[in-house]
Formats: C-alpha cells, structure tokens, sequence
C-alpha cells in the first residue's frame, strides 16, 4: 500500500490543527468556565472543523471520525479518525505535552498514525510497513529484558473502574515502579515509540484516542493490543495496551491476570 | 532587601545548568541501566556541580544544599538550594516538563525561587517583595470562587502513604476532579502560579524539592504551606499545598480533615 498522498495529507491536517489549537493555549481561564466555554473546547472545535475541511475538499469519498463532531459516512474503505486535542485536562493545565491525534483506517483497522503536539513542534508519525518518525527522524522502542525493568506509564488511576485498577496495579507492581509515570495521555505512547517508556495499560479510551497510536508504536518496533492481547480496530473495547518490546507480552498479560477480564462487559 | 544581584546570579545558575542537562535528554538508555549511569543520573550530577562552581566562586560565604551533593556549610545567613532535575523520571520518561529548581533561603526561609525547563526553555522566576515573572514578564494565579471548581494536579498516588492518599483523596473528591491532573512534580507548580491549576497537594518532598516553589507560587499572588497551613521552611516536614487563590486555605485545610495530621510524625 503506497501512502505517501495520505502522509502529505496528515502533515497538512496537523498544520491546520496546530494553527487553530496554539492561540488558545495557556489564555488564562476562570476555573469556574463551563466545559464548553474553556479554551480547550474552543481549540478543540476550531482545529476539528479545519481538519475536517480540507478532508472534504480532498478525499470527499473517504469517512470521518471525529471526537468533536462524530461519524460522516463514506464511500471508500477509508475513514479518517480525529482527536483535535487528545489530553484536554492537560492542555488545561499549561502542559504542552497534549497533542493532536490524526489516523486513517483501511476496513477499521489503522494503518497510518500522526501525533503532533503543536506547542513544541513535535510530530511522530507512523506507517504500516514504512516505520515510524519524530520530527521526520527514524524513531525506535527500546528493549525490555525483563518486567521487573520496565517503565510503565498511565494518564491517572482515575480513568480505570475499580477492577481495571486492580488490573493494572497487579501489572505495575511488577514493572521498576519507582519509574512509573502518571499523567500523559497519548504524550506517553509517543514518548514509548521513541523508545523512553516500556509500557503503557489505560482503559476507557475511545477509537479517537488509540487509532493514531497503533502505527506510530508498531513503526517503531513495539506492539499494541486491548488486554486479551487482540489487535485494536475499530471495535475494541478501549482497554490498551502498548509495549515496546513485543517480546514482553506474554510477561504483561499473565501479571495482568491473563487478560483484564474484557469479556466481562 | 534588595535581590537584583542575587536575580542575576540564579539566571547564571539556570543558564549553567541548562548546557549541562540538555544533551542528556532523550538519549535512549536501556531499560535496565542502573540508577547512578542513567542519563538523568549523569545530567544531575554535572548540572549540580556547575551551579556549585559559579556559586563557590561568586559567593563562597553562602551556603549550599544540593540534592546531589548535599550541604556545604557558609558563613552568611543565606542558603542556596539548588535541585538540579526535579522530575527524574519525567525526564527519563522523555517529557519537557522536569526542571531545575533554584532557591535562595534567608535564615530558612525562601526568598528567591526559580523553576527552569530547558528543553522548552521556559523560567518562572519569583522574588519576595517583587511578584513572579515567566520568561520576564508578569504572571498570576487565578481566583477561584469556590473548591468544587478547582482543578487539583499532584504528581502520583505513589508518592503517598496509604493515611495520606486518603487526606489527598478527601481533598480531591471535592474538587472538580474531573479536571485532575497526575505527573508534573514542580511543573504543576509553575502552572498553577500561571493561573492554569489552583491546587498542588503533595507528600515526601525535600527542601530543595519545595523551596524554590515558594516564592514562585506567592509572588504570583498564590499561597504554599504546609498540611496545616503553616509557612513552609526548612525544617518542614515535607506535606505541601500550593494554591492559587489563598482565599481558599480554610476550605482545603477543612476537606483535607484538619490538617492532615502531620504531627503524628
């Protein structure tokens, strides 16, 4: 599959989005705003309908996912998948470490991923069979020998239900937990692809959230799956898992219990 | 007391400390590398000694407590504390968002922070008496009317013991949590004295994990103390808030129980 149109076409999304998204960051807000009426949401909406626009000007025929302003139908076998600002809460905060979240999918799986962060001008971009790039530089994940050496990364406790945190606690305890990170959203699947973090395991996340990430990790020599170990599509049940090891799957998934019980719901 | 000597040596300390960690950041290291040959390890190390070279040279009557090299008694009434990355595993992590962290300390107390980002470059520089600047120029907390709308940051539920994850927890539940963040060690602290976060609640942090935060925090119009609500100084015992909006001490002190029993140890 020769992708070079569609990457020429994601850098142009990612410019549009960053130029949308970088007057809004760190305006002072009340903390009293409604979600809605937060500079996030602004940038959010703004950086999703430029996007989108320059989508329906040049592949009218492919579908669009969007976090924003959800599903338009299409007709090939293509739909892109848009998360304009993927850790809202942080770009809340002041941390430039969110990021903008572009992926297309063939048949609902992905096969090109781009994470941006418009703030510090760093795009990671993935494709399968091509690797993966930071700031058009081969990037690799590192080697992981065993878990009791892995760092492992999570955005918070807060985004896993009662059982998912016991999963994960299980999982982290046997990884170098005095370098477990918290915080990060999708910053911590780039920050595993340039090979820095060994693990990362979050549930909850919608297929804007994850899709993009899939070819930026595997380009890179890592390996992505829910927590049975199953590929991601498009209809996964948003528990993630992404290593840079592929080898160490088997270690995770059996500290994990044997797979996270997501036949449970 | 005039400081502007004083201001233009920790800019030469900052900028020293800067040249020294910067071609460590991001140097892929192997997952098992042992703590003391990590990049962050090595960058500390050579970040601290240059900042103890211009200070033993222009102000051998100070003294100087480092996190890498501990304390070196002066003859004068001032301290400089100096922590060259805070965040080490944030860096290792490969995220902008450690930094360096210098404080000068008049008989205990801290009357001069700076918190430097040197991937971003980013400074935050506060002085008793003279308001907070980042990148030179002003900045400040926000308000926040009430604690229902606060947005809380802390850096993981690691760094708590099982008592005081429970006092973060009463605390965090009423804010509005959604909104919570985790990471960020001294970042959330800028952020907050940039009016983006109004409350950082943390646990086990050293004097030259706190100290340059102080002035930072309270030029910009915010409060730190301790979980009582005490002045934080060099003999505190490490529990520490910082809020934007100092309105909103007595409510947090209230959420958090009465204080979070620091004298239980």
């Amino acid at each position: 599959m020769n992708l070079s149109a569609e990457i020429a076409l994601a850098h142009r999304l990612a410019d549009a989005a960053r130029a949308e998204i970088l007057p809004h960051f760190r305006t002072q807000v009340d903390s009293e705003a409604k979600d809605d009426a937060t500079p996030v949401s602004v940038a959010d909406r703004a950086a999703e309908e430029a996007m989108r626009r320059i989508l329906k000007a040049e592949v009218p025929q492919d579908g669009v996912f969007g976090e924003e302003f959800g599903v338009e139908e299409g007709t090939s076998r293509r739909q892109w998948v848009l998360d304009p600002i993927d850790g809202t809460t942080a770009f809340l905060a002041g941390r430039p470490i969110f990021a903008t979240l572009i992926a297309l999918l063939v048949d609902g799986f992905p096969v090109l991923g781009m994470i941006d962060q418009p703030v510090n001008k760093e795009r990671w971009l993935g494709v399968m069979g091509e690797g993966t790039t930071f700031n058009g530089k081969p990037v690799t994940t590192r080697h992981c020998r065993e878990l009791s050496a892995a760092t492992i990364a999570t955005t918070g406790p807060q985004y896993f239900s009662q059982d998912e945190g016991d999963v994960f606690m299980a999982l982290a305890s046997q990884t170098d937990h005095k370098r477990m990170v918290m915080g990060g959203d999708c910053y911590n699947y780039a920050c595993l692809a340039s090979g820095h973090i060994d693990i990362v395991c979050e549930a909850g996340l919608k297929l804007y959230d994850f899709a993009a990430l899939v070819p930026v990790v595997e380009g890179a020599g890592g390996t992505m799956s829910d927590w049975n170990g199953e590929p991601l599509h498009a209809g996964s049940d948003g528990r993630v898992l992404a290593l840079g090891d592929p080898a160490r799957l088997e270690d995770v998934l059996e500290a994990m219990g044997g797979g996270g019980h997501s036949h449970d719901h």
